[in-house]
């Protein structure tokens, strides 16, 4: 099973800001991007969970730490993995590190319950176990 | 009638860029506060269009020109008015002002279209006519 | 001394996404506006502290729980205040709630390091220890 | 010589509204990636320019025509190239396609003045005349 997937996003000029760097909210898109494409390697579409299953991941928590800012036309590597999940909700983790020299920008979680399209919490449907790493319950 | 309305908005950190100056996409963004606003006063809310009769502006066609760039905190009065409307469409007039000293910082129209929730075009109800100062026809 | 103060924002129609509440990174730029505002109120600007004194204000952590989602158009009512500060960094805290009906929609935590304009940390001038509530050392 | 170059973006999750569709300013984020692409494939960096030669691409006007919305995780590709240049301005033309069935999604353009640090015209230095196609005059 895929443990972690790691994602490419190229800092752009709107998501600069006057201090030259990549302003801190841009941050939690690009986590965005690394968790919808450990889905898709993980064999999954954020897009075919909504419609086909009205299945959501409503975000409760996000927690950023920013080491180093990003720059204008930086390569930005999101590595995001499951941190933990049960049949109720599931948390992320991640690590941005610049392509370049590799060095750490930021380290973040998010915290997520599974709803479904009326917004209220659904139990995860068990094609998706395997997705999240939930162990069947006896 | 109100004929034109005024709003205002603040440029925000996120807001700018490594320029220093308000990243010319948001302008697009206040258009459409002074858009809403403009509907507002004139009795109407977008929300309630949407929800309750299903009518949606979907955008057609923008043309904004930038004469000057709003920086950081500066207070811009986005000034917006009915150029054109038919049944099938309305096209909005805008002009944007620095609030310190009246500087004129750009110029935009915006087309729509009335749409339904499908997004196919759709007649303008009778109810909106008056806000888009549409005449009945015979 | 003032403790906290309230800013208003409006949730704009860019802000919303396709589940038709307002996406959750925009709660970091809408915190952005409490702690400017608040600021503003203490008899301070961002712009000057930027301008004439070179400090900056460097987002090194942020921590924000999602209660209940804004909707479009919702007034959302920012309460930001000083945690704690000392003459290396700040941190402020936030809540959200919706104007309509009190509606608590988040909470939130930034953390910021005094920084110069080459984004190196940097003492915070004397003439900022009030406004952060600093006490002098002896 | 290369006379045009296509980019392709993923819609963002962020970059949605409520009515399920791509928010239609983002549209401009997209053309500046396919504007800068454009100028890497040409082998120009933006950046260089910037930092380098001092050389912005203050933006005058946008004018773009949307045809049919891009959905969530729709890639987009997006086409741009030099439509005129002289030494004092220039302006890009576009085309965005969705890549699953080349459905044409918008048309734009761009005009820009050339312009140094200090946001005030500035002739187009004569490195940079080959990338835009600047004839040089005698």
């Amino acid at each position: 099973m895929i443990r972690s997937h790691e994602s490419t996003v190229r800092v752009r000029y709107a998501e600069t800001d006057q201090l030259g760097v990549g302003y801190h909210s841009n941050s939690l898109i690009w986590l965005e991007v690394g968790r919808v494409e450990l889905c898709r390697a993980l064999g999954f579409s954020y897009t075919d969970m909504e419609r086909e299953d009205g299945l959501l991941l409503a975000v409760v928590e996000v927690n950023c730490r920013y080491l180093h800012p990003a720059r204008y036309d930086d390569e930005v590597i999101v590595k995001a993995w499951v941190e933990k999940a049960t049949t109720r909700g599931v948390r992320f983790g991640y690590e941005m590190r610049r392509a370049g020299d590799g060095r750490k920008l930021s380290t973040a979680t998010t915290r997520h319950i599974f709803c479904g399209r009326d917004m209220r919490p659904m139990r995860l449907p068990e094609k998706y176990f395997r997705l999240f790493g939930v162990k069947r319950e006896r």
